[in-house]
């Protein structure tokens, strides 16, 4: 099986395009996707000016989601709190999640509730109304994600991003190759599958 | 006739992929486009660090070129001389070509000049080059293009530019609705012809 690494932050606008799509897609090809998230900010802040502070950008990224969205048919109703998750405490449980095996069902809750229910990332209510339905408890995760171990996670996971020259969320690594952006989800997975016309000429 | 204006920058990496595939994809279409070249220098420096600063993102770009040119087959050799273009002078040529009528020729003359011959924009060898084949005298353009109504057009397309709310290179308005980046033409092209999804749900 081919490596194929889906790097995304909680937070990210345009991650909720891929979260919604990775799955059926990666799916139907025959793909198992590892679920990696990271703390796009460190690199951003490395690479970049805070996206927040960039009036145009950012005016621009939510009217491109929802077009996206419908292109997609992918669900949208309006564009979700943002920033958010603050203490990058919905991103820690993530750390959680990952380590126990529940990260994909995680993220699509979180995500969910983020963008369809109106919910800030990182809010107690917000983990009080993600975490039941997947049989977590809520107290027993947030301590685990308030652990050094979760924070360790984070910044080890950042680093392999970082490593693969990510510096923007989502993206993917197919066997070391680097996509960024949900609009490169499709040639990521046509390399994972060998079918990538430059693959085929180099 | 819909509005259907391309937004570009002598220099700008992502650009060349528009720049080869517009003008079929329009006729295709039976869209008239406007070239519109313009500053992205100025607006990016309103909105973010320098690209030519980011090592990681500039590194990514020329390979995510190379793997797009492959999927669009759009003939592709090696990352161009970059950054180009110092003093504008392949920019406000542009103006007077805009001005003549002749500014789509001198683009695509232009940017295969800068990609596949391997010349730096800007430099009078460019100009010696593409020019003569286009039945345009050498020093009249260069005078033209350092004439101050070759700089104050250049800063209108750009102040026009930033009133459709683009902050970087290819960009595409279409009825003002703005779209950003080459792997967005095809959605820019299915706006303007009343076939975007969103369109029709709103």
């Amino acid at each position: 099986m081919r490596q194929f690494d889906f790097f995304y932050f909680f937070g990210s606008g345009y991650a909720y395009l891929s979260v919604m799509r990775i799955g059926a897609m990666a799916r139907q090809a025959g793909i198992a996707v590892r679920w990696r998230p990271f703390n796009v900010r460190t690199v951003m802040a490395e690479n970049n000016i805070a996206l927040r502070t960039q009036v145009a950008k950012v005016s621009y990224m939510w009217r491109d989601v929802a077009r996206r969205a419908a292109t997609h048919e992918v669900p949208f109703v309006k564009a979700p709190i943002w920033p958010t998750d603050p203490d990058l405490l919905a991103n820690r449980v993530a750390m959680v999640a990952a380590e126990g095996g529940w990260c994909e069902a995680y993220t699509l809750a979180s995500f969910r509730a983020w963008y369809l229910e109106g919910m800030a990332l990182g809010d107690r209510a917000h983990l009080e109304h993600v975490l039941p339905p997947l049989e977590k408890d809520v107290d027993a995760v947030f301590a685990a994600a308030n652990a050094p171990s979760a924070h360790e996670r984070l910044k080890a996971e950042t680093d392999a991003a970082r490593g693969y020259g990510i510096f923007g969320s989502p993206a993917f690594v197919v066997d070391g190759e680097t996509f960024w952006g949900d609009d490169r989800l499709e040639e990521a997975i046509a390399w994972a599958e060998g079918r990538h016309r430059l693959q085929q000429a180099e």
